[in-house]
């Protein structure tokens, strides 16, 4: 079986992406996280760029990873200076990585106009940066910028400018499509003619998404003779992001035949992927091919049914296989099916001819059209689902709630103060509490109303509070009156769980979901204890 | 040039994704922007499925198309009924629309398994649907549920279910990869034999993005003989979404030399494109291709430089080509030439060593740093920019505010009232008003006190109100007291801005976004008026 290795560099050209801000911290645990999905290649930043990236040299010599070697990235050195003068080189050397990964160009123009030097002496950069990299660390890459635009431009000076970094000692030579602008066959063949001209040189290849092509051209790469695929986790990069290496990795090793990360390793993609996603602060992106939250999530009745009989009918891989599971939504698409599948999940054993199943069903659609959203709440679809069952939750009573919020100029942020009364018991509790805003006001005076009789309230964290605008109604009011859906996500060290609201009023919406998430508490600790 | 068509399947097939939910009015309005687009068939939905898309079905009969032909999607007629019996091709016949669109099972296990039926009644099925249907209407296209894998398990059956197809009088063979599970060079090598074997057929191609290779299979499959891409517009669908057809055309139109929806309407792509992901109700993908927001976003310094002197250096296309454009971002890896060149966006010329610059470079990285994203607030960042300049805003001047929301357990929602005191014009206005939420509330009251002064404050729409919730600040504070950055969209019917806020406090980071969405509209008043 061949082995392709991966190159991760979603902390130096993944950083590049609109969205991303990533700390020291940040990039440390990114890295040891890469380093146990056995990545064989990680490359840290451009120590020459700026402070974050030099520091993140510094903090990392302390740390040893089992799989992975760190990459330093820098360009060739500058036209004025000789190599050893070159502050660029220097400070790559200073990072002292295993690996250093510079790039220079390869496309006529870029040589002649960006970088403003002779198309002879751009040779010379590239052979005189490798070369001196080369006496002084173990391992160099040499990234061929732009190369795929630059073959098609003068197919000859781009062969030169490899052939420059391979006679000067590179490891590696790989092609990159920088501008995202090449199309998969391209690809195909600029790689089998790279491969006939220089038949010794181990090919890599850093493909662009510009075309929503990156993963195609890196496989297409791969199939035609290339050992190293360049991506980053998620395809997080500068304007469409580069190769997704979560999608790369399980098409070479599932698919293909190769041997990249290995089965273990790859059954724990989804859980590392989603802690990335979390690490960079970025919403996960739910269609995401194989680690997505939809990604094996069937929502029409035929396809619900199908695969209930035979998996194959309806996943291209099991999806277990790269750390992910199966889910049967909710929806106004819902048929009985999904119904009984998703209660039986939640423990529920009904018969498809019980008229709960219908209520419900009704009750779902109804409250899918008004904007709730079952599929992403599950505890507050299993309280909907005891309400129909006859057994709705009575763990205290609401009778009223009063919040202010009030800032004066010279105050830098509102004061915020709540009163809740609710029934417990048989007894009223009237509380009051303070908070950094109105939900966290409400959430702590209930809950000082509540703890008194439920102390393992206090176990409760909340773990993401999201909130959605449904714009239908943003278009119909035209104003801050705008329909608003929240989600909390909590936990008590144990579980997780979801609840939901939705209303006008974005307290209405919040106060919702906080209470159908301590319910859910009160709830699942009295079958706990049961 | 040769001619591709494109077929477009949101309403259908993309409507199956997990965070989709489209009424009968969404559905008429995507059909609308889609024929401005050029596109050459819009598949409706699915009749026989639910009341929903029979609706629309009624309902268009009143539209016409400049462009497109609408199709009705269904499935070849049940075993146990003659094809006049079915109900499923009557509902079909019922929508009356030119084209009808049936799906067949070619993959053996699917037949069998699946549907329940032996191999050679599959055949039938097929053949009657299609003959039965092409004596009634203009156009049959057969949908060959899961060729790819049937042909790569049962090539023989796979070729004997098209042949059906074809002989009944199909005008159409469309390929599909239904699992999204095939490989770029499969689909070519598939499509190839098929060619072979079936000369005389039109061939389609339906490919599914499990694999992230939608896009690219369906390119391969054009160049390798089909006619005609199925797929949705932003890559819409179940699991991981359908072909997307925003990345599919400009590919075979600028970069594939083919004659599919011409110069003028790719131009439009960007636009019908975020049209469409509004009326959808979902945020669009900033790291979209071709017409994300990230896609032609330059962040790095050398980039930004580079892009400057010659376009060809980092973009693949030319943005405008499908109505995109080129963005410089403003962020912590900002040079001063990002500052510059986003002033001078804005009007304001300032030379390089300015001091006002590194002031702005600071304070920018400062509030970054903080949660505050101002590539996506212009309208904040210029007023950043004006006070960095000494030319703050002057229009009025907060006092205090007070916000009250109450609720009774009989009330629906809660009552939300506000009170606010500016200074405006050396005059203390006090106001008062009601809202459906409180943001809504402070929104009115503050309104009320400066539209005497000011009467053109009455144009301004609030037409986006997006909230987030910044997890740094959950996993720290571990509760409902969150910072929160929010997002206000105003437009006066001219003009679109985009404002800012941050704050522990969602009242606050809403009022903070409020006032400088006020405040600019009134600058811009100011700047238009002078």
């Amino acid at each position: 079986m061949q082995k392709i290795t991966i190159y991760d560099t979603t902390l130096r050209d993944g950083a590049q992406a609109e969205e991303l801000n990533l700390t020291t911290q940040d990039k440390i645990r990114i890295a040891q996280k890469l380093d146990d999905l056995g990545i064989h290649y990680i490359e840290g930043g451009w120590p020459g760029s700026n402070p974050t990236d030099r520091r993140f040299f510094d903090e990392i010599k302390s740390c040893t990873f089992k799989n992975a070697k760190l990459a330093a990235f820098g360009s060739t050195h500058m036209a004025k200076f000789t190599p050893e003068k070159d502050p660029n080189l220097t400070g790559l050397l200073e990072a002292e990585t295993p690996v250093v990964t510079i790039f220079g160009k390869t496309w006529d123009i870029h040589a002649t106009v960006a970088l403003g030097v002779p198309l002879e002496r751009n040779l010379e950069l590239i052979a005189n940066s490798v070369a001196y990299l080369k006496a002084r660390v173990d391992e160099v890459i040499f990234d061929a910028e732009h190369f795929f635009d630059g073959f098609k431009n003068n197919p000859e000076y781009a062969i030169q400018a490899l052939t420059a970094a391979l006679e000067a000692g590179a490891d590696r030579l790989v092609l990159c499509d920088t501008n995202g602008g090449s199309l998969t066959h391209e690809i195909g063949h600029a790689v089998a003619e790279v491969r006939k001209r220089l038949p010794e040189a181990s090919l890599g290849i850093h493909a662009h998404n510009d075309s929503e092509l990156a993963v195609a051209n890196s496989l297409e790469a791969v199939r035609l003779g290339a050992v190293q695929v360049q991506g980053t986790v998620n395809g997080y990069g500068e304007r469409c992001g580069n190769a997704n290496l979560c999608s790369v990795i399980p098409n070479l090793e599932l698919k293909m035949g190769y041997e990249v990360i290995g089965q273990e390793n790859l059954a724990r993609l989804q859980p590392i992927s989603n802690f990335i996603s979390e690490i960079a602060n970025l919403r996960p992106f739910m269609r995401q091919p194989f680690v997505g939250m939809s990604a094996f999530a069937h929502k029409g009745g035929i396809h619900v049914s199908a695969i209930l009989k035979d998996a194959r009918t309806y996943e291209h891989i099991p999806p277990e296989t790269v750390g992910n599971e199966r889910r049967v939504l909710l929806s106004d698409q819902s048929g009985k099916s999904n119904i009984l599948f998703k209660a039986h999940e939640l423990g529920y054993e009904l018969a498809k001819d019980d008229p709960t199943v219908d209520r419900l069903l009704k009750e779902l659609k109804l409250k899918e059209s008004m904007g709730y959203e079952y599929s992403v709440a599950d505890a507050s679809f299993e309280l909907m689902l005891r309400q129909a069952l006859g057994k709705p939750l009575d763990y205290f009573h609401f009778r009223h709630f009063f919040v202010v919020d009030a800032k004066r100029e010279e105050d830098p942020e509102p004061m915020s103060e709540a009163t809740v009364i609710v029934d417990v018991k048989g007894q009223q509790e009237h509380t009051a509490a303070t908070g950094m805003g109105p939900v966290n006001a409400l959430d702590r005076a209930l809950r000082k109303g509540l703890e008194r009789f439920y102390p393992r309230l206090g176990e409760i964290r909340l773990l993401d509070f999201k909130v959605r605008v449904l714009s239908g109604a943003v278009r119909d009011t035209g104003g801050t009156a705008s329909f608003v859906r929240v989600l909390v996500e909590s936990g008590d060290g144990t579980d997780r769980w979801t609840t939901m609201g939705v209303s006008h009023n974005i307290i209405e919406a919040s106060w919702q979901a906080v209470v159908d998430g301590i319910n859910y508490k009160l709830f699942k600790d009295e079958m706990t204890e049961a």
